[in-house]
């Protein structure tokens, strides 16, 4: 099942670090844009980077906005992105943030959590309540992927809604103890649920009440690198021993060529970013 | 501007109904399967229908989840099928349900309501905050385009989280407040504002609330026919005259054909529905 599968990785190799492909066409290199579409470009980028980076990394995690901006043809980018970090034996984790209800939640289920498509896992929005999750949970079940649902974002206003306060509890704990109660038929020989939870870097304090309320999710934790979070901010995410969550780092890693003078080296940029988060988060979880 | 066009051409056809695109595959007639991807399927399907029921609606909602589940070509179908719609003089409202940050909200944003798209509308999830909505509003003052926030939906556990009691109020009714003031500053000449709600029809009593609460916001109400809801229930969402709010019916017209036995004759059941429904909902406007 997703979450033993995805732990066991983790262990493997001494990474929780989950590699984000929000590929920016604007900050793409130059010389990958000549002569291509943007699709094109897009695959130009992203492959050589997924590649030098599949040993540091245990997932990617695309970001469907940066692709069905391209329409169709960035959808197909898309697809072909997710089939080969998948012959990298990595683990495709779509950030699509779908929500949606009944029979259309059932669709959305099928597109991303299907028998034979190259996804594992999919980001969904409970705001719609039960109705909302439970086909995911269904489909994740019968097919063995996982689910990561949005409980705390990493954003400044994430609050706005989120911390709204119910009672002597807040919105975002209300939402904590329902994503531990919908992924409860779920969990693993590892003790973890494959219906997880995002949970933002940036909030320290909420990440060890959130890690209490939900013991048996995985949190997929956005916000480290350049949306400020340090590894220390990061590490009340994890259980000793560095299971638990997942880091995601998108453009610190994909864009760290920007900081050197030569671009056609992006690759390796991203390698030894990579790296080094690598190093850094696991360093924090032994 | 897209309050104004929405609410000219409602006066003009009185009609608020919204045709919604629900192509659900194992729905469609088995002739129009036979020999066809599934793509083309959902094509010979909605074309058709759409041309038949120009007349009765003012929009097409097309629901992302029928064409995304197909990939690629699917998507490739949801383009055409809303370049056929623009072309019948249809609005067309994405049912996208997107909802995220910053940058990601900004490529969702021209995704779907960048200037040369064959798309007029938008839905977005409001779970995120102001982060997550600001980029979408940005962009639909730019380029003349709409929105709809979801406020209240119309599925059974829509309460769960929407209807959390915050102080005195509920958090559906916190959302409609940001709504009615994220949408202050694209009001038009019609006084309706092109930020609009999604407001279940199932719920009638809270639809009169949120009416006081958004006076400027066009309402995008599901619910309305196989949900449920009846055109009395939907009353209060208008104003006298009919305009205000726009109602979808997805299944009781696109597969009206199943309660008769030539489904060869599918266009001219669904315009018959269209009409139907056009009829029902315009007299309890005036």
């Amino acid at each position: 099942m997703f979450s033993d599968t995805l732990t066991n990785i983790v262990l493997e190799k001494k990474s929780p670090l989950c590699l984000g492909l929000d590929p920016y066409y604007s900050r793409i290199p130059e010389h990958l844009k000549k002569n291509a579409s943007p699709e094109e470009a897009i695959l130009k980028f992203l492959v050589p980077i997924i590649d030098a980076c599949s040993e540091h990394i245990v997932c990617v995690k695309p970001q469907l906005a940066f692709f069905e901006i391209f329409g169709s043809a960035g959808f197909a980018a898309f697809e072909k992105v997710c089939m080969f970090a998948k012959a990298r034996g990595l683990l495709v984790i779509v950030d699509g943030k779908r929500g949606d209800i009944g029979s259309t939640a059932e669709a959305y289920a099928e597109a991303y959590l299907g028998k034979n498509r190259p996804y594992d896992a999919l980001t969904v929005n409970p705001y719609l309540g039960s109705d909302g999750i439970l086909p995911f949970v269904k489909k994740c079940v019968e097919n063995e992927k996982g689910l990561f649902i949005l409980t705390k974002t990493s954003n400044p206003s994430a609050g706005e809604f989120q911390d709204l306060p119910v009672g002597d509890e807040l919105v975002h704990e209300n939402i904590a103890h329902a994503v531990a109660r919908w992924g409860m038929d779920d969990t693993g020989l590892s003790g973890f649920s494959s219906i997880g939870a995002v949970v933002g870097a940036t909030y320290p304090d909420e990440m060890e009440i959130l890690r209490r309320e939900m013991p048996s999710q995985i949190f997929l934790v956005p916000g480290y690198g350049v949306q400020g979070a340090t590894a220390e901010d990061i590490s009340g995410a994890f259980y000793k021993g560095g299971t638990g969550a997942i880091i995601n780092s998108s453009r610190g890693i994909l864009f760290a060529f920007e900081d050197y003078e030569n671009p056609e080296k992006f690759a390796e940029h991203s390698q030894k970013a990579a790296q080094e988060a690598q190093e850094e988060l696991w360093a924090v979880t032994q």
